[in-house]
């Protein structure tokens, strides 16, 4: 492994950090919020100090191996969220550091579980920072600092591959620093547009931007108790369930309309599954509620918005779908595991791996009965390759199975079994809110450290699709000997 | 397809059932249960009318090919259970014919779901055909067959794939037929063992043969409403913990036994962690119950006994784990997915698929951070052909989508998330009880009829491991031209 290189652009990545603190500590000072400016400066100061190690540490070889990607998104997304935490537990605001960093990895993975019980109480200094972790989390810290930062060619795309979700990756343009940008820019236009639709509909400025890092970032953190709830206008609520929608949508899609090749457009089945299922959730959910409200008008709208917040993993929510049918809850507790398309900001298993899924499900049954067949598995009309597929069935199983451990895990609480399970589910797959204690209008706060501890984890092994979180965390990553490394690293490179 | 020789084994099946309810009618006569006798008179009486269609048609050509004997195991388990549930409708036991034949699908697949609140009401006769359906179906009724009738040659391996569950058939020697009649002496040896060790114990003779049949089925019907927690001896509980492990261990392991191969025994890696996620899993949920019970004796009574019923899929209780810690209950509904051994007469996803999909998970890992080391699983020391290990994956998801979709359609009746969850994963693993109205001490008589036909399916898509009835049931199976198809059965001989 590049150790120099890795530590090189971790650091860089602090300083990125301390950047991304200054708007919030400003809105402090703006407020005159003096405990939170102080904790902002403090960590700030301390982001600057831990950085300046790459004042001494210039890295000669700037190539980043495949090994390389993963442990550098692990280790970024880990020490971006020990130090993210420290506003909230040096203001006061979330005393307990375990409850912030846990806030604070909820924020980065786009989650948007919450260990807080009153959220309206908070500085709006640390509101805005809470939130905008999402906006940062969203399409990711080391996209962004690709696209600002000189790498050496090709090679940084084991980053991106790394960090952004989905079976795998497309490479917009030759070369990787401009597909970050790219996806960045799309990204800051995205959120533009829905602050502006925002305050349209009369929202006050500091809410459109708040909410709308919580739903391009499809995090979910809200600043009321009662999360979208809060506002009344039906204009303000389908202007969210649209871009909850459009922030799960594959991001090179938007790329290709720029390019005005709608003809791609047209051919991703990803996308044709997404909206199909969504219409279909809807209609089906508001057709269960119906009796639960006056109209359809309201039964639908309802409907549309809860399940775009689960689909898309946002967790937002008008309503609380935890005194909802059954049928409609565990609609939504599958919705959980679909999640959003594969290169969004969202997370779940994503509707291409589920695509992929069922259709080797349905080629296995034709094989069964027409064992001479030999047919091809599809995608967007071209034939996936083997290998890909293999990795979607091989991902599911490493899914299920932390998902697994981590329930028994979190059943040392004690809740209930629905409690438990959802809490996981929720986590993992980044959504926010689960049921019963964990509903939409429940929170974390009653879990002990332990199971907030593995929680967090599984917002970041969900947010990074496991296998950063699994290589950083393996012994045998960091412990080879120095001589088989180097060889190591020059084959694979 | 060979249409003929599908129809003619379902006639000599037929037959074979009515003769397999003789021994029931025999109890009826001898206990004077007038009303049961003549229900199973008549079933007799339908089942030889009905299979005398072979009397006019024999087949020339006696091959079975491999889409045959899926289709034939099939059709034979639904016309199995349509049939076998007559006894019970007719006498009046359980009046509604669907409520009957979701007994009687409970009963063959070894599942011991019941819809009844009192089974302590029911005939001698009718609890004994309950039992003895536990019985037949842990084996499997055509395994019976063949060890009975002559078919043509190496073709009939293609009904035993079907029927045996696991990953892979064991084929002991060289014959299809020979290797059914040493799984079925076996099977019946380790039966008449257990009856003599009940009797011993003090248990009636009647009892004996009953919960036999439960145990060696790994079924878990009773004849008292508190299940196994009649029997205070702890002798004869500890006798039936023991039986429901043996029971779970592929068979062709105790035929090893027979041919002195300890070797071959001690290689087996499925056999070793069977035993080694029974004993920890046993010891973490005695301590967990600890201080529910007095002893640690009795906890770990209790924890070893529940462990065993629901590992094996045997679903026998002796305490209500619904009342158990959560973390109890969890590890319980995660050893539901676990289940037994590939080849042995339990249900659930098999040890051995765990093992494969645990080693795949693993060597994708090693992959991705060595990516030009190639890595091969073993599994008793022998590299796995890929094949298996894809189609351990794909299993795996059908499984998955299978019981999410069974999940959605029983949750329309709007009972509470766990018991819908779970007893769709009780019924698809054949366990038998789930948790709260399910729960040991519950039972499913609450269900809409149409739950019922859903579970019903679920309990045999998980004994026949998917592909037969989804095979059975699919439209293309059915609708292919003559032409083709004989074309296609000379392809695929």
């Amino acid at each position: 492994m590049n150790y120099r290189m890795i530590g090189y652009i971790l650091c860089f990545m602090l300083r990125v950090e301390a950047a991304l603190m200054v708007p919030s500590m400003l809105i402090g000072i703006g407020n005159g919020e003096i405990e939170s400016v102080k904790a902002f400066a403090i960590t700030i100061v301390l982001l600057l100090a831990a950085s300046s190690w790459t004042l001494f540490n210039k890295p000669k070889n700037r190539a980043i191996y495949a090994r390389d990607g993963f442990v550098l998104v692990g280790l970024a997304w880990i020490i971006m969220s020990l130090f993210g935490a420290l506003p909230m537990c040096l203001s006061g605001a979330i005393p307990n550091y375990i409850d912030a960093v846990f806030e604070t990895v909820s924020g980065f993975t786009t989650t948007g579980s919450t260990i807080l019980t009153d959220v309206e109480v908070l500085d709006k200094s640390i509101q805005f920072w809470r939130s905008f972790t999402h906006w940062i989390g969203g399409m990711g810290v080391l996209v962004f600092i690709m696209a600002i930062i000189p790498m050496s060619g090709d090679r940084s795309m084991h980053i991106m591959r790394a960090e952004v979700p989905g079976p795998s990756v497309d490479k917009l343009v030759p070369k990787a620093r401009d597909t970050a940008m790219i996806l960045y820019l799309i990204y800051i236009a995205i959120t533009v547009i829905q602050i502006i639709l925002m305050r349209l509909g009369g929202m006050p400025w500091f809410d459109s931007f708040v909410i709308t890092f919580g739903t391009v970032g499809t995090g979910g953190f809200g600043i009321t108790n009662i999360s979208i709830g809060a506002y009344e206008s039906k204009y303000l609520q389908w202007v969210i369930t649209i871009f909850m929608m459009l922030s799960g949508v594959n991001f090179s899609l938007y790329y290709m309309l720029l390019l005005r090749q709608f003809s791609r457009i047209w051919k991703s089945e990803e996308l044709k599954w997404y909206w199909v299922i969504f219409a279909v959730a809807s209609i089906v959910i508001a057709i269960n509620i119906l009796p639960m409200y006056g109209s359809f008008e309201e039964a639908i709208r309802l409907g549309a918005f809860q399940v775009a917040s689960i689909m898309t993993t946002t967790g937002f929510a008008t309503a609380d779908f935890n005194l909802w049918p059954e049928l409609s809850r565990t609609i939504l507790v599958l919705l959980m595991f679909v999640g959003a398309s594969a290169g969004s900001t969202g997370g779940g298993l994503k509707v291409s791996r589920i695509m992929i899924m069922v259709k080797s499900t349905f080629r296995e049954m034709r094989r069964l009965t027409h064992p001479r067949s030999v047919s091809l598995i599809k995608l967007d009309k071209k034939p996936l390759d083997q290998e890909v597929i293999n990795g979607v069935h091989i991902y599911f199983l490493a899914y299920m199975l932390i998902m697994a451990l981590s329930m028994l895990l979190v059943s040392v609480d004690g809740f209930d079994f629905t409690t438990t399970v959802t809490s996981v589910i929720a986590c993992f797959n980044n959504i926010g809110p689960g049921l019963e204690v964990v509903g939409p209008m429940g929170n974390f706060s009653e879990f002990s450290w332990f199971s907030k501890i593995v929680l967090s984890f599984d917002m970041l092994f969900g947010r990074l699709e496991i296998y950063p979180m699994i290589i950083t965390m393996s012994v045998s990553t960091w412990k080879r000997k120095k001589k088989n490394n180097d060889k190591n690293e020059n084959s694979l490179s």
